[in-house]
Protein backbone atom coordinates (compact mmCIF):
# COMPACT_ATOMS: atom_id res chain seq x y z
CA UNK A 1 0.00 0.00 0.00
CA UNK A 2 2.72 2.43 1.03
CA UNK A 3 4.47 1.61 -2.82
CA UNK A 4 1.48 2.74 -4.95
CA UNK A 5 3.22 4.50 -7.87
CA UNK A 6 2.67 8.66 -7.98
CA UNK A 7 1.22 8.69 -11.40
CA UNK A 8 -1.29 6.01 -10.37
CA UNK A 9 -4.49 6.72 -8.86
CA UNK A 10 -4.04 7.16 -4.80
CA UNK A 11 -5.37 3.60 -3.82
CA UNK A 12 -8.75 3.21 -1.69
CA UNK A 13 -8.02 4.02 2.11
CA UNK A 14 -8.46 1.04 3.78
CA UNK A 15 -12.02 1.21 5.56
CA UNK A 16 -11.30 1.88 9.01
CA UNK A 17 -9.55 4.79 8.51
CA UNK A 18 -11.26 6.80 9.74
CA UNK A 19 -11.28 5.42 13.29
CA UNK A 20 -7.22 4.96 13.00
CA UNK A 21 -6.99 6.82 16.06
CA UNK A 22 -10.21 5.17 18.04
CA UNK A 23 -8.98 2.03 17.14
CA UNK A 24 -5.22 2.23 18.20
CA UNK A 25 -6.44 3.48 21.08
CA UNK A 26 -8.31 0.37 22.10
CA UNK A 27 -5.29 -1.69 21.02
CA UNK A 28 -2.99 0.02 23.51
CA UNK A 29 -5.68 -0.59 26.50
CA UNK A 30 -5.34 -4.01 25.00
CA UNK A 31 -1.86 -4.64 25.32
CA UNK A 32 -2.14 -2.73 28.85
CA UNK A 33 -4.53 -5.27 29.84
CA UNK A 34 -2.37 -8.05 27.93
CA UNK A 35 0.77 -7.17 30.41
CA UNK A 36 -1.57 -6.60 33.46
CA UNK A 37 -2.14 -10.80 33.14
CA UNK A 38 1.55 -11.03 33.51
CA UNK A 39 1.78 -9.35 36.72
CA UNK A 40 -1.01 -11.24 37.56
CA UNK A 41 1.16 -14.57 36.95
CA UNK A 42 4.22 -13.15 38.53
CA UNK A 43 2.10 -12.90 41.40
CA UNK A 44 0.32 -16.00 41.36
CA UNK A 45 -3.08 -14.49 41.57
CA UNK A 46 -5.53 -17.14 41.73
CA UNK A 47 -6.26 -18.93 38.61
CA UNK A 48 -10.27 -18.29 38.13
CA UNK A 49 -9.04 -14.20 38.68
CA UNK A 50 -6.63 -14.17 36.06
CA UNK A 51 -9.50 -16.28 33.67
CA UNK A 52 -11.62 -13.56 34.26
CA UNK A 53 -8.86 -11.01 32.93
CA UNK A 54 -8.13 -13.35 29.94
CA UNK A 55 -11.52 -13.13 29.09
CA UNK A 56 -12.04 -9.21 28.90
CA UNK A 57 -9.32 -9.08 26.64
CA UNK A 58 -11.12 -11.47 24.48
CA UNK A 59 -13.88 -9.59 24.67
CA UNK A 60 -12.12 -6.00 24.26
CA UNK A 61 -10.64 -7.66 21.20
CA UNK A 62 -13.66 -8.78 19.70
CA UNK A 63 -14.94 -5.17 19.61
CA UNK A 64 -11.84 -4.36 17.93
CA UNK A 65 -12.68 -6.48 15.31
CA UNK A 66 -16.70 -5.67 14.74
CA UNK A 67 -15.74 -2.41 14.34
CA UNK A 68 -12.98 -2.85 11.94
CA UNK A 69 -15.49 -5.44 10.15
CA UNK A 70 -18.00 -3.14 10.39
CA UNK A 71 -16.22 -0.60 8.81
CA UNK A 72 -14.59 -2.67 6.02
CA UNK A 73 -18.53 -3.35 5.05
CA UNK A 74 -19.05 0.16 5.08
CA UNK A 75 -16.10 0.89 2.59
CA UNK A 76 -14.82 -1.46 0.89
CA UNK A 77 -17.49 -3.81 0.48
CA UNK A 78 -19.97 -0.85 -0.05
CA UNK A 79 -17.60 0.50 -2.93
CA UNK A 80 -17.36 -3.16 -4.18
CA UNK A 81 -20.75 -3.62 -4.92
CA UNK A 82 -21.12 0.02 -6.11
CA UNK A 83 -18.63 -0.84 -9.17
CA UNK A 84 -20.60 -4.11 -9.90
CA UNK A 85 -17.62 -6.26 -8.45
CA UNK A 86 -18.69 -7.46 -5.02
CA UNK A 87 -18.73 -11.49 -5.36
CA UNK A 88 -14.88 -11.88 -4.51
CA UNK A 89 -15.16 -8.76 -1.65
CA UNK A 90 -18.53 -10.69 0.00
CA UNK A 91 -17.02 -14.45 -0.03
CA UNK A 92 -14.18 -12.78 1.60
CA UNK A 93 -16.01 -11.38 4.14
CA UNK A 94 -17.98 -14.17 4.75
CA UNK A 95 -14.56 -16.28 5.09
CA UNK A 96 -13.72 -13.70 7.62
CA UNK A 97 -16.56 -13.96 9.88
CA UNK A 98 -16.32 -17.61 9.88
CA UNK A 99 -12.97 -17.07 11.03
CA UNK A 100 -13.52 -14.98 13.61
CA UNK A 101 -17.14 -17.10 14.97
CA UNK A 102 -14.96 -20.64 15.08
CA UNK A 103 -11.76 -18.84 16.57
CA UNK B 1 -1.29 -14.38 48.54
CA UNK B 2 1.76 -12.24 49.24
CA UNK B 3 0.40 -11.35 52.51
CA UNK B 4 0.30 -14.77 54.33
CA UNK B 5 1.17 -14.90 57.60
CA UNK B 6 4.62 -16.87 58.43
CA UNK B 7 2.89 -18.70 61.42
CA UNK B 8 0.07 -19.74 59.29
CA UNK B 9 0.32 -22.67 56.89
CA UNK B 10 1.74 -21.69 53.30
CA UNK B 11 -1.29 -21.31 51.23
CA UNK B 12 -1.97 -23.82 48.88
CA UNK B 13 0.16 -22.77 45.42
CA UNK B 14 -2.29 -21.52 42.48
CA UNK B 15 -2.64 -24.31 39.62
CA UNK B 16 -0.85 -22.91 37.62
CA UNK B 17 2.48 -22.41 39.14
CA UNK B 18 4.44 -25.58 37.49
CA UNK B 19 3.69 -23.67 33.83
CA UNK B 20 4.13 -20.07 35.29
CA UNK B 21 7.28 -19.64 32.96
CA UNK B 22 5.55 -20.97 30.07
CA UNK B 23 2.38 -18.81 30.68
CA UNK B 24 3.99 -15.86 30.80
CA UNK B 25 6.46 -16.66 27.94
CA UNK B 26 3.06 -17.21 25.86
CA UNK B 27 1.18 -13.80 27.40
CA UNK B 28 4.83 -11.85 26.07
CA UNK B 29 4.09 -13.50 22.25
CA UNK B 30 0.59 -12.15 22.65
CA UNK B 31 1.23 -8.90 23.93
CA UNK B 32 3.90 -8.73 20.68
CA UNK B 33 1.07 -9.75 18.57
CA UNK B 34 -1.13 -7.10 20.17
CA UNK B 35 1.81 -4.28 18.95
CA UNK B 36 1.88 -6.36 15.76
CA UNK B 37 -1.76 -5.24 15.17
CA UNK B 38 -0.97 -2.13 16.13
CA UNK B 39 1.75 -1.36 14.14
CA UNK B 40 -0.87 -2.79 10.34
CA UNK B 41 -3.29 0.01 11.76
CA UNK B 42 -0.45 2.80 11.64
CA UNK B 43 0.49 1.30 8.63
CA UNK B 44 -3.33 0.92 6.76
CA UNK B 45 -2.70 -2.09 6.20
CA UNK B 46 -5.61 -4.10 4.70
CA UNK B 47 -9.14 -4.80 7.02
CA UNK B 48 -9.26 -8.53 6.38
CA UNK B 49 -5.45 -8.83 6.86
CA UNK B 50 -5.87 -6.82 10.59
CA UNK B 51 -8.80 -8.98 10.91
CA UNK B 52 -6.62 -12.04 10.50
CA UNK B 53 -4.20 -11.27 13.13
CA UNK B 54 -6.87 -10.46 15.72
CA UNK B 55 -7.81 -14.04 15.40
CA UNK B 56 -4.55 -15.05 15.85
CA UNK B 57 -4.30 -13.15 19.14
CA UNK B 58 -7.92 -14.32 20.27
CA UNK B 59 -6.93 -18.52 19.60
CA UNK B 60 -3.79 -17.71 21.53
CA UNK B 61 -5.27 -16.05 24.43
CA UNK B 62 -8.03 -19.23 24.42
CA UNK B 63 -4.64 -21.38 24.28
CA UNK B 64 -3.95 -19.58 27.69
CA UNK B 65 -6.53 -19.62 29.38
CA UNK B 66 -7.17 -23.34 28.28
CA UNK B 67 -3.92 -23.87 29.76
CA UNK B 68 -4.98 -22.19 33.22
CA UNK B 69 -8.20 -24.33 32.95
CA UNK B 70 -6.58 -27.72 32.95
CA UNK B 71 -3.77 -26.78 35.50
CA UNK B 72 -6.77 -25.06 37.75
CA UNK B 73 -9.04 -28.15 37.66
CA UNK B 74 -5.75 -30.74 38.35
CA UNK B 75 -4.86 -28.90 41.34
CA UNK B 76 -7.27 -26.16 42.92
CA UNK B 77 -10.69 -28.01 41.89
CA UNK B 78 -8.70 -32.07 42.62
CA UNK B 79 -7.71 -30.67 46.37
CA UNK B 80 -10.89 -29.22 46.94
CA UNK B 81 -12.41 -32.42 45.80
CA UNK B 82 -10.10 -34.83 47.89
CA UNK B 83 -10.94 -32.48 50.64
CA UNK B 84 -14.67 -33.14 50.44
CA UNK B 85 -15.64 -29.68 49.74
CA UNK B 86 -15.92 -28.81 46.25
CA UNK B 87 -19.69 -28.25 45.70
CA UNK B 88 -18.05 -23.74 45.51
CA UNK B 89 -15.13 -25.15 43.61
CA UNK B 90 -17.13 -26.61 40.74
CA UNK B 91 -19.66 -24.39 40.72
CA UNK B 92 -17.09 -21.10 40.12
CA UNK B 93 -15.45 -23.66 37.39
CA UNK B 94 -18.70 -23.81 35.73
CA UNK B 95 -18.95 -20.20 35.70
CA UNK B 96 -15.80 -19.42 34.75
CA UNK B 97 -16.35 -22.20 31.49
CA UNK B 98 -19.37 -20.25 30.68
CA UNK B 99 -17.86 -17.02 30.67
CA UNK B 100 -15.11 -18.49 28.49
CA UNK B 101 -17.36 -19.72 26.09
CA UNK B 102 -19.52 -16.74 25.95
CA UNK B 103 -17.06 -14.04 25.42
CA UNK C 1 -44.34 -10.66 3.82
CA UNK C 2 -47.51 -12.96 2.93
CA UNK C 3 -49.55 -9.88 2.97
CA UNK C 4 -48.05 -7.40 0.50
CA UNK C 5 -50.59 -5.70 -1.78
CA UNK C 6 -50.92 -6.65 -5.12
CA UNK C 7 -51.05 -3.60 -6.55
CA UNK C 8 -47.72 -3.07 -4.67
CA UNK C 9 -44.47 -3.81 -6.32
CA UNK C 10 -43.42 -7.56 -5.07
CA UNK C 11 -41.22 -7.11 -2.25
CA UNK C 12 -37.81 -7.95 -2.19
CA UNK C 13 -37.18 -11.39 -2.13
CA UNK C 14 -35.17 -12.26 0.71
CA UNK C 15 -31.87 -13.42 0.44
CA UNK C 16 -31.36 -17.03 0.94
CA UNK C 17 -34.38 -17.37 -1.22
CA UNK C 18 -32.18 -19.38 -4.12
CA UNK C 19 -30.77 -21.49 -0.98
CA UNK C 20 -34.16 -22.24 0.31
CA UNK C 21 -34.29 -25.63 -0.24
CA UNK C 22 -30.55 -26.53 0.83
CA UNK C 23 -31.08 -24.35 4.29
CA UNK C 24 -34.16 -26.15 5.09
CA UNK C 25 -32.51 -29.56 4.40
CA UNK C 26 -29.46 -28.58 6.62
CA UNK C 27 -31.78 -27.55 9.38
CA UNK C 28 -33.70 -31.03 9.14
CA UNK C 29 -30.43 -32.79 9.51
CA UNK C 30 -30.72 -30.76 12.65
CA UNK C 31 -33.14 -31.19 13.96
CA UNK C 32 -32.59 -35.11 13.71
CA UNK C 33 -28.91 -34.55 15.12
CA UNK C 34 -30.91 -32.90 18.22
CA UNK C 35 -33.37 -35.94 18.23
CA UNK C 36 -30.16 -38.52 18.49
CA UNK C 37 -29.02 -36.35 21.27
CA UNK C 38 -32.01 -36.99 23.36
CA UNK C 39 -31.92 -40.56 22.95
CA UNK C 40 -28.25 -40.74 24.24
CA UNK C 41 -29.26 -38.67 26.68
CA UNK C 42 -32.44 -41.55 27.52
CA UNK C 43 -29.03 -44.42 26.90
CA UNK C 44 -27.74 -42.51 29.62
CA UNK C 45 -24.29 -42.55 27.25
CA UNK C 46 -21.12 -40.73 28.19
CA UNK C 47 -21.13 -37.36 29.15
CA UNK C 48 -18.02 -36.44 26.78
CA UNK C 49 -19.67 -38.30 23.72
CA UNK C 50 -22.87 -36.21 24.53
CA UNK C 51 -20.97 -33.20 24.15
CA UNK C 52 -19.13 -34.16 21.55
CA UNK C 53 -22.48 -34.21 19.59
CA UNK C 54 -23.79 -31.32 20.92
CA UNK C 55 -20.66 -29.58 19.52
CA UNK C 56 -21.39 -31.00 16.48
CA UNK C 57 -25.08 -29.59 16.33
CA UNK C 58 -23.46 -26.21 17.40
CA UNK C 59 -20.77 -26.31 14.60
CA UNK C 60 -23.94 -27.55 11.79
CA UNK C 61 -26.16 -24.25 12.80
CA UNK C 62 -23.19 -22.12 12.60
CA UNK C 63 -22.91 -23.00 9.34
CA UNK C 64 -26.76 -21.98 8.80
CA UNK C 65 -26.32 -19.10 10.08
CA UNK C 66 -23.31 -18.37 7.58
CA UNK C 67 -24.88 -19.02 4.54
CA UNK C 68 -27.68 -17.19 5.26
CA UNK C 69 -25.20 -14.20 6.52
CA UNK C 70 -23.50 -14.74 3.21
CA UNK C 71 -27.11 -14.43 1.23
CA UNK C 72 -28.08 -11.19 3.08
CA UNK C 73 -24.99 -9.26 2.45
CA UNK C 74 -25.35 -10.59 -1.36
CA UNK C 75 -28.51 -9.50 -1.31
CA UNK C 76 -30.11 -7.35 0.94
CA UNK C 77 -27.48 -5.54 1.78
CA UNK C 78 -26.04 -5.19 -1.99
CA UNK C 79 -29.45 -3.88 -2.71
CA UNK C 80 -29.55 -1.08 -0.19
CA UNK C 81 -25.97 -0.05 -0.44
CA UNK C 82 -26.63 0.70 -4.77
CA UNK C 83 -29.89 2.01 -3.65
CA UNK C 84 -27.75 4.59 -1.28
CA UNK C 85 -29.56 3.43 1.64
CA UNK C 86 -27.18 1.40 3.65
CA UNK C 87 -26.19 2.68 6.67
CA UNK C 88 -29.25 1.44 8.79
CA UNK C 89 -28.36 -2.42 6.94
CA UNK C 90 -25.03 -2.31 7.88
CA UNK C 91 -25.38 -1.51 11.38
CA UNK C 92 -27.78 -4.13 11.45
CA UNK C 93 -25.70 -6.35 10.12
CA UNK C 94 -22.80 -5.74 12.37
CA UNK C 95 -25.33 -6.11 15.34
CA UNK C 96 -26.09 -9.51 13.98
CA UNK C 97 -22.37 -10.51 13.50
CA UNK C 98 -21.64 -9.15 16.89
CA UNK C 99 -24.61 -11.70 18.67
CA UNK C 100 -23.69 -14.12 16.56
CA UNK C 101 -20.36 -14.16 17.57
CA UNK C 102 -21.14 -13.76 21.19
CA UNK C 103 -23.13 -16.07 21.23
CA UNK D 1 -23.72 -49.33 29.10
CA UNK D 2 -26.90 -51.81 28.65
CA UNK D 3 -24.75 -54.60 28.27
CA UNK D 4 -23.44 -54.29 32.00
CA UNK D 5 -23.51 -58.20 33.82
CA UNK D 6 -25.34 -58.15 36.43
CA UNK D 7 -22.42 -60.33 38.19
CA UNK D 8 -20.42 -57.61 37.75
CA UNK D 9 -20.79 -54.14 39.96
CA UNK D 10 -22.76 -51.71 38.08
CA UNK D 11 -20.92 -49.56 36.17
CA UNK D 12 -20.94 -45.62 37.47
CA UNK D 13 -24.15 -43.77 36.34
CA UNK D 14 -23.03 -41.03 34.40
CA UNK D 15 -22.61 -37.41 35.32
CA UNK D 16 -26.38 -35.99 34.69
CA UNK D 17 -28.06 -38.79 35.36
CA UNK D 18 -29.94 -37.00 37.97
CA UNK D 19 -30.93 -34.23 35.64
CA UNK D 20 -31.93 -36.71 32.72
CA UNK D 21 -35.45 -34.99 32.66
CA UNK D 22 -34.38 -31.38 32.94
CA UNK D 23 -31.57 -32.08 29.93
CA UNK D 24 -34.41 -33.79 28.04
CA UNK D 25 -36.71 -31.14 28.13
CA UNK D 26 -34.22 -28.54 27.18
CA UNK D 27 -33.45 -30.85 24.06
CA UNK D 28 -37.48 -31.13 23.44
CA UNK D 29 -37.58 -27.48 23.28
CA UNK D 30 -34.53 -27.16 21.41
CA UNK D 31 -35.74 -29.40 18.72
CA UNK D 32 -39.46 -27.50 18.87
CA UNK D 33 -36.71 -24.55 17.91
CA UNK D 34 -35.31 -25.85 14.83
CA UNK D 35 -38.27 -26.74 13.71
CA UNK D 36 -39.63 -22.62 14.04
CA UNK D 37 -36.34 -22.25 12.29
CA UNK D 38 -37.67 -24.27 9.02
CA UNK D 39 -40.78 -22.47 9.50
CA UNK D 40 -39.65 -18.96 9.31
CA UNK D 41 -37.51 -20.15 6.04
CA UNK D 42 -40.64 -21.90 4.40
CA UNK D 43 -42.45 -18.74 5.04
CA UNK D 44 -39.44 -16.84 3.66
CA UNK D 45 -38.81 -14.49 6.75
CA UNK D 46 -36.43 -11.93 6.88
CA UNK D 47 -32.82 -13.54 7.39
CA UNK D 48 -32.00 -10.96 10.43
CA UNK D 49 -34.79 -12.82 11.95
CA UNK D 50 -33.82 -16.28 11.18
CA UNK D 51 -29.98 -15.40 12.50
CA UNK D 52 -31.34 -14.16 15.62
CA UNK D 53 -33.57 -17.34 16.54
CA UNK D 54 -30.22 -19.37 15.15
CA UNK D 55 -28.87 -17.39 17.64
CA UNK D 56 -31.29 -18.44 20.34
CA UNK D 57 -30.71 -22.17 19.60
CA UNK D 58 -27.23 -21.89 19.77
CA UNK D 59 -27.76 -20.05 23.26
CA UNK D 60 -29.87 -23.33 24.81
CA UNK D 61 -27.68 -25.36 23.19
CA UNK D 62 -24.54 -24.01 25.00
CA UNK D 63 -26.68 -24.17 28.10
CA UNK D 64 -27.33 -27.80 27.94
CA UNK D 65 -23.61 -28.64 27.48
CA UNK D 66 -22.43 -25.97 30.55
CA UNK D 67 -25.02 -28.30 32.13
CA UNK D 68 -23.90 -31.89 31.00
CA UNK D 69 -20.13 -30.15 31.53
CA UNK D 70 -20.87 -29.50 35.36
CA UNK D 71 -22.41 -32.99 36.42
CA UNK D 72 -19.56 -34.58 33.92
CA UNK D 73 -17.10 -32.11 36.85
CA UNK D 74 -19.36 -32.82 39.90
CA UNK D 75 -19.53 -37.00 39.09
CA UNK D 76 -17.10 -38.47 36.84
CA UNK D 77 -14.11 -35.93 37.27
CA UNK D 78 -14.37 -36.25 40.96
CA UNK D 79 -14.87 -39.59 41.34
CA UNK D 80 -11.73 -40.11 39.39
CA UNK D 81 -10.10 -37.23 41.61
CA UNK D 82 -11.19 -39.75 44.85
CA UNK D 83 -10.33 -42.48 43.16
CA UNK D 84 -6.28 -41.18 42.48
CA UNK D 85 -6.87 -41.55 38.93
CA UNK D 86 -7.40 -38.50 37.33
CA UNK D 87 -5.33 -37.21 35.20
CA UNK D 88 -6.76 -39.01 31.53
CA UNK D 89 -10.03 -37.46 32.57
CA UNK D 90 -8.73 -34.18 33.26
CA UNK D 91 -7.21 -33.92 30.11
CA UNK D 92 -10.27 -35.62 28.61
CA UNK D 93 -12.07 -32.85 30.43
CA UNK D 94 -9.76 -29.86 29.22
CA UNK D 95 -9.99 -31.40 25.72
CA UNK D 96 -13.93 -31.06 25.81
CA UNK D 97 -13.85 -27.68 26.69
CA UNK D 98 -11.62 -27.04 23.82
CA UNK D 99 -13.76 -28.07 21.41
CA UNK D 100 -16.41 -26.12 23.23
CA UNK D 101 -15.09 -22.95 23.14
CA UNK D 102 -13.64 -23.35 19.45
CA UNK D 103 -17.22 -24.45 17.77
Amino acid sequence: MKTAQPTLPAPAPVGYVGNKAAVLARLRRIEGQVRGIQKMIEDERYCIDVLTQANAVKAALEQVSLLLLNDHVSHCVADAIRQGDSDAKIHELTAAIERFVRG
